[in-house]
């Protein structure tokens, strides 16, 4: 017999590589915040000797979702504006919310708010891009849950930082605090080619080849963007970004709404990943992301929330399932983005495009433990023809009761573990107060 | 003080008439399944002697939605065939399942499965239309629901019926039995014009004119089916059924994803109501219905689910915020079919197009008491800047914990106070051993 820590014993395991295969009956064992075996039940309860035990009957097991593009803090703005076109939402309502609300207080309660919400969705990795990332980070470590932080750079100044001296500067201090920590990882995080003009893009790239890390940036969200990269700057911004140097198997690209075949080909050659948001991307009219076609070319797509305040929720459930939907209509073929890839892409793919894939985004041995329990026992999962289908078509955020990163329960019974909610929501509705004076 | 049966006190209430408002800290008077008054909470506790007073701090409370369109019984089939074409999915997988397994026992376990799901989604309306539309009116009407029940019409023989004058005589029997029953009402339900030829159709007409009701029917679902119709007949189905005399103010023209301006004018003019099913329409890529662009017709919209077969979910909450999301992208204006306009289609919308608004689809005095109380206290809810954006963007049904129809409780707590809903998901066990096997 082997020692273990964790037994856990579920009616299903969905473990996402191979792709598509989902276990009935079947066991998985953790040892230090790892994945050490998934076999069948009867032969785990032979081999394994476990300080813990749980029974999830009724239940799926499988990996932890990664929201590969979230403004986390931005949560304290959910409803704050809506039904409005990106430029619009963006110039008159939202930044100068942001300007008159952004500190160091507001990301600190914004992401903790979104880490809860994340957690009880299901998400145990999130790819940030915001102001404060070291509150970030720092919010989501205590928490347990892994993040990908972003080095933030604007060309303009923020509460954050008065230029692009002060992004960088700010940056690279984040990428040195955290370097070692577990959970928490870096990238570069340009704002977008609109934002960010061509000696900071310079930049980006070279202290991401000096840092080795990824660069995560907003990019062809709307054909508004790209129409004004033309006429600005004779080219089109992924064109732009490719003279740069910027374009290559370290970029995340988000949105990509607007992609001709050539650019769809010089994407799949780069080995650049991108991360498809299509619920922000319809609520905002940007237009879809052709994710059929990008699969096809061997793109590696990931997928995001983006920030509550355009989207109006961090459920990635949702997310995979719209993907699935519009993918669909997007490509004229009810085949294209089935069940099993919709899963992928908010697992796998978005484990690849951070780079994280060695260590998340299937349920392999060797991997860490972040994993989630889908409760598939109630009326809205009956009959349970397909599990695969149930998990992409039908299942609700809040069938998500328990979770758990590096072994480490986060969520129990749907309750957060290791953040103080009531606390949190009293604070929030203090936001709420003041956002809306 | 005057004696009513239910005081409510909720924190919020949306009565969708006046289109948009919210009240808060108003309270709900309830007197023989009616609604008395809304009125601020004070005035309500001085006016009022209730025989039972509920307490809804943090919550919304709303009218039922109206599903217009499902194939109820079709639940058992959830998850059974998905990822195909419309015409494939029909032909290959779901018509030989039917033909295997429907009965009049599957109807009666698969609608009870449907009404569960519904009543724990906030809908308590719903426009069937299935074989065995009796046994759709009993489960219904024994679970307190409210529903409109299709005269199925086929021109092809089925275990229901051997033919169009078999099915014919068996509306007349459900219109005869069901009409007075204050819950239930029934609509000539032909499937649509590929399966219901021209003669059929007239005969529909002919008994619809008789028994004054309402004609529903699948329509303009796929391009396909357009370009047939013109290949076997020399013209559109909407054209069609208008020679025929059905195009009209009676008329449920579900799906209507290809329409030309000239159809859409001709539409808005006959006072034919549309059934949009934007999930269903997404999933097997039949195309967008341009609700907007009908909405600015003066069109009158309903939304419905379809089967969960093809959606595969019951789940009005999710398919009006993809009504909402998709309308943006398919008219290209962030601004289209705002929050409460969304929320406005699944209500009042759908109840217009039963020709039931007269008792239900909004909170006002006189109407029936079908309402909803919807929990926003919860993480996902919060700050909450705006309850109409946070219904309509950010809500899922597992949200609804309590809702009364006429006036009766039928969910309480999230469970089921008029089904059994254990032995219920025993029997739904069996069935999909059964359907698998």
């Amino acid at each position: 017999m082997e020692d273990v820590d964790l037994l856990l014993h579920p009616g299903w395991v969905v473990p996402m590589e191979p792709a598509g295969a989902v276990f009935e009956d079947h066991s998985v064992a953790v040892r230090d915040g790892a994945l050490v075996a998934l076999l069948p039940r009867p032969e785990a309860e032979r081999h394994y000797r476990p300080a813990r035990v749980r029974e999830l009957p009724g239940q799926a097991l499988m990996p932890g979702l990664v929201n590969a593009h979230t403004h986390a803090a931005m949560a304290l703005l959910r409803g704050y504006a809506d039904d409005l076109p990106l430029m619009t939402w963006l110039t008159e309502h939202i930044w100068p919310a942001e300007q008159a609300h952004v500190s160091e207080a507001f990301v600190r309660d914004g992401t903790e708010l979104a880490v809860v919400e994340m957690l009880r969705g299901g998400v145990t990795c999130f790819n940030d891009m915001y102001y404060f990332p070291e509150t970030v980070a720092e919010v989501a470590s205590h928490a347990g849950m892994r993040v990908t932080v972003g080095m933030i750079v604007l060309d303009f100044p923020t509460v954050y930082a008065d230029g692009p001296d002060g992004y960088l500067e700010r940056g690279r201090a984040l990428h040195a605090d955290w370097r070692d920590h577990p959970l928490v990882d870096t990238v570069l995080a340009p704002h977008a080619p609109y934002t960010v003009g061509e000696a900071s893009l310079e930049r980006v790239r070279i202290l991401a080849d000096d840092l080795d890390r990824r660069v995560h940036i907003h990019l062809h969200e709307t054909a508004g963007e790209v129409a004004d990269s033309v006429r600005e700057h004779g080219d089109r911004p992924l064109a732009r970004l490719d003279a740069l140097g910027l374009l290559g198997p370290r970029l995340l690209a988000v949105h990509m709404t607007q992609l001709t075949g050539d650019e769809r080909a010089r994407l799949a050659e780069s080995g650049a990943h991108v991360v498809h948001c299509p619920e922000a991307n319809l609520k905002l009219a940007s237009g879809l992301c052709p994710v059929t076609d990008l699969l096809a070319r061997g793109v590696n797509v990931a997928l995001g929330t983006d920030g509550a305040a355009s989207n109006n929720d961090l459920n990635l459930f949702g997310e995979l399932r719209s993907a699935a939907l519009v993918a669909k209509a997007e490509s004229g073929d009810a085949g294209a983005l089935p069940a099993w890839q919709a899963l992928h892409l908010a697992t796998l793919g978005g484990a690849r495009a951070l780079g994280r894939d060695h260590e998340i985004g299937s349920l392999l041995p060797g991997k860490a433990a972040d994993m989630i329990a889908v409760d598939l026992s109630g009326p809205e999962a009956q009959p349970l023809h397909n599990v695969v289908s149930q998990l992409a078509y039908a299942t609700g955020r809040s069938q998500v009761t328990d979770v758990w990163i590096a072994g480490r329960p986060v969520l129990a019974d749907r309750l957060p573990q290791t953040l103080d909610m009531p606390a949190l929501l009293e604070r929030v509705r203090r936001w709420r107060d003041t956002i809306s004076a």
